[in-house]
C-alpha cells in the first residue's frame, strides 16, 4: 500500500486520426483527465510523456506535448519508453516522484499515432524493437513471435484454436459496450476461427487492432488526493520486470519472466495474492497473450489457461474478470496509450463508474501491461 | 539534501568507435562502474537506460543493453529521454526510485552512437528535437539556434567574439588532462577566432565535437551506501525544468528558464545557494551555452557571464571552476551519455580523484545539463 492516489483519468476514443496531431490527440485525453479531477492545469508539477519512438516526425515530443497542454514552460517534462508498457512504466516513475517528496501531483500522459505510416513499416518499427542483430534480420516480427507461443502452449497443455478463439469472442462482446473501442462489433467462435490465416495458428481475430490514441493519468499525494472532489484510487502495489529479449535464452515460451517477477513484487508490495483481486485488464496483444497472463498472475495454474476461459471465469460473472472493456484485441493498441487506458478502465470499475460491465462492489483491480515480446512485464494494483 | 549516494562511475573514452555496438558501449561504463563501487552486478536491483533515440537500428534498447550488462532478466529496466540531458533525467528518476523505497540500487546508463549516420543526419534529427511545425521545416539546426542567442547576448550586453572564444580556450586547455576527452589539444583564441564559420557568429571551434560514447551511474540508499567500499558522494539537490519549444514563445534569448528553474529547485532542496558550489560542469555544447549558464545558476549577474570569463573565474584558479574535464566542447558530446560523465566528473572532484585538476578541498558540487535547444533543463547538486 502507499500514499500515492490516481485522480483523474481520460482517454480518446482509439481510432484512426489521420488529421490530428500527437499533440491535439494528448490533449484530448489531457482534458479529460483534468475535468474528470477536477483540477486546473497549473496544479500539476510535472509531467511524463509516454509512447514508442520513431512513429512521429517530432523527436524528443515531450516538449512540444507538455507545451501544448499547457503544463510547461518552466515545469518539468520528459519521456518514459518501454515500447508498449510505456505509460505503466511512466506511471512507476510518477508514482516514485510523489512517494519520494519531490513532486505532489504529476500527469502521465501516453500516446501513439499509427495511421501515419504503413503496416508494413509499424511490423518493421515493431521487429526492430527485438534483437536486431539475431532475429529481426531472419524476418521475426510480432505475429510470428506470440505464434511461436501458441504452438509450443499446444504442444506443452494441449491448447486447442478454439480455446485461443474463445478469448477474442469474450473481449469482442465488451467491446461492443466501449464507446472508446475501435472495433465494436461482437464476433462469433466460427467468425474468429475462419478469420486469414496471419501466423499459424494465429488468425486475423487473434490479432489486436492498431490504432491512433491517447491516455492520460492524473496521480496525487495522500494529502492532495484527500481534498480533491473525485473518489481517489489507490496504488497499492507496482511491479516491474525483465525477460531476455534474445528468444533462444529464454526458460519458457509459455510464461514470461517478467510477468511473473512484476507480479511478484506488486503482490509484495500491497500484501496480498491474486485470490484478492476482484477485476483486471491484461494486456492481449494476441490472443495467446490474454491466457499467458492468466498464469502468470496466478489466476490459474501454469497451463489451466485455456481451462479458465473455457469455463468463463474470465468473464463479467466469472471468478477474475477480465478485460472488461475490450481489452488491446477489439478495443485497439495504440502503444504507448495502452497502459494508461488499462488503469483507466480499472480506476472506473474500482469507482464503479464502469456502467454495463461493472463488477460488483470492485475494491481490488490489477492491470497487467507488457512491453516488447514479452521483454518488459509491469503489474499495478489499485484499490478502492 | 537527501538519503541517496552515488557509490560508482563510469565512462568510456569519447571517441570514434565504429565497430562498438551499443552493448558493448554501455559494457565498458558500467564495468568501471561497478568495480568503482566495487560490488557484484547482482546487487543492482533497476537499471535505466538513456539516449536520444533514431541514432540506432535497435529500438528499445533498455532490453538488449541491460541484459548484455547482466542486469536483467528478471529485474527490471527501462528508458528514459530528454535529449542531451537524457541521463540526468535518468539520475531523477533512480534517485526517485530509491528515496520513494522502491529499489535500493539502480544503474544509470547513457549511451549514443553517432558515428554510424552522416553530420548530416545527425543534425537533420537533432533538428527534429525542435518544433517540427513552426521551426524546423525552415532548416534552424543547432548552431543556428544558438547563433542566435549569441547575436542576442551581443545586443543586449555587448558580448564579443573574443568572449565567446576564451570559454574554448579555457576548456580545451582541461581536455587536454583530460584522457577520456575526444579533442585532446589545446587550442588559442587566434585559432578559435580564424576558424571556419559555421553559423556566424559561431565558429567551428565555438562548436561541441560529436562523439560515441557511453556513461554510467551507481545510486544508492543512504545503507548500501554507507556499507559501500568508496566514498559515497550524496545527492543534495534536484531540479528540472522545462522551456517553450518554440522560440517565438521564449521570453528571452539570453537566459533559459528551464536552468533557472531547475537550479531554483536544485538549490532549494540543497538549501544553498550559488556561492556555496566549490565546482561545476555546465552544458557547452556551444561557447554561448556556457556564458549562458554562468548567468542562469547565478554564478553572475546577468549580463555579465562574458566578464566571468574574462576575468578567469571559472579557471581551476577561480572563484567557481567550471568544466574541468573539458566540457562538451572538447570532451565530446554524445549525447545520452553527456550528464552521467559530467556527474562522474563532480564524483571524481568531490572523492579527491581528480588529479590535475583537483579543486582542493571541493565539499559541494553543481552539474547543468541541458536538453534540447534549452527546452530541458536539469540541475543535479552533489556533496561530499
Amino acid at each position: 500500500m502507499s500514499d500515492v492516489a490516481i485522480i483523474g483519468v481520460g482517454q480518446t476514443p482509439f481510432v484512426r486520426r489521420c488529421g490530428t496531431s500527437i499533440q491535439e490527440l494528448c490533449f484530448e485525453a489531457f482534458k479529460e483527465a483534468i475535468d474528470d479531477a477536477k483540477i486546473p492545469a497549473k496544479e500539476i508539477d510535472a509531467s511524463i510523456i509516454c509512447s514508442a519512438p520513431e512513429y512521429d516526425k517530432q523527436r524528443s515530443p515531450a516538449g512540444v506535448i507538455s507545451e501544448y497542454l499547457g503544463l510547461t514552460p518552466p515545469r518539468p517534462a520528459f519521456y518514459c519508453e518501454s515500447v508498449c508498457s510505456s505509460s505503466s512504466t511512466g506511471l512507476k516513475v510518477a508514482w516514485s516522484f510523489i512517494e519520494s517528496g519531490l513532486h505532489e501531483m504529476v500527469a502521465v500522459i501516453g500516446f501513439q499515432k499509427m495511421s501515419e505510416i504503413s503496416s508494413a513499416d509499424v511490423q518493421e518499427r515493431m521487429g526492430r524493437g527485438a534483437d536486431i542483430m539475431w532475429e529481426s534480420p531472419f524476418g521475426t516480427m510480432m505475429p510470428a513471435y506470440y505464434a511461436m507461443f501458441a504452438r509450443a502452449y499446444m504442444h506443452d497443455y494441449g491448447l486447442t484454436e478454439e480455446q485461443l478463439a474463445l478469448v477474442r469472442v469474450k473481449n469482442a462482446k465488451y467491446a461492443s459496450l466501449n464507446p472508446k473501442a475501435v472495433y465494436r462489433k461482437e464476433v462469433t467462435l466460427e467468425q474468429v476461427l475462419t478469420s486469414r490465416v496471419i501466423a499459424s495458428p494465429l488468425k486475423m481475430f487473434d490479432c489486436c487492432v492498431n490504432a491512433d490514441g491517447a491516455s492520460c493519468l492524473i496521480l496525487a499525494s495522500k494529502e492532495r488526493a484527500l481534498r480533491a472532489k473525485t473518489t481517489p484510487i489507490w496504488v497499492a502495489g507496482i511491479g516491474a520486470g525483465t525477460s531476455s529479449v534474445n528468444m533462444a535464452r529464454r526458460e519458457s515460451m509459455t510464461s514470461f519472466v517478467s510477468a511473473r517477477e512484476a507480479a511478484r513484487q506488486a503482490y509484495d508490495m500491497a500484501g496480498i495474492g491474486p485470490e484478492d483481486i476482484d477485476v483486471a485488464e491484461v494486456h492481449d496483444c494476441f490472443t495467446i497473450a490474454e491466457i499467458i497472463a492468466y498464469g502468470d498472475l496466478g489466476f490459474c495454474k501454469p497451463g489451466e489457461g485455456p481451462k479458465l476461459i473455457e469455463e468463463k471465469q474470465s468473464y463479467l460473472e466469472g471468478r477474475i474478470p477480465v478485460n472488461l472493456d475490450g481489452g488491446l484485441l477489439s478495443k485497439g493498441h495504440p502503444i504507448g496509450a495502452t497502459g494508461g487506458s488499462q488503469i483507466r478502465t480499472i480506476v472506473k470499475q474500482l469507482r464503479g463508474e464502469a456502467g454495463e460491465t461493472q463488477v460488483e462492489g470492485a475494491k481490488m483491480g490489477l492491470v497487467h501491461n507488457i512491453g516488447g515480446v514479452g521483454v518488459y512485464g509491469n503489474v499495478t494494483i489499485l484499490k478502492r
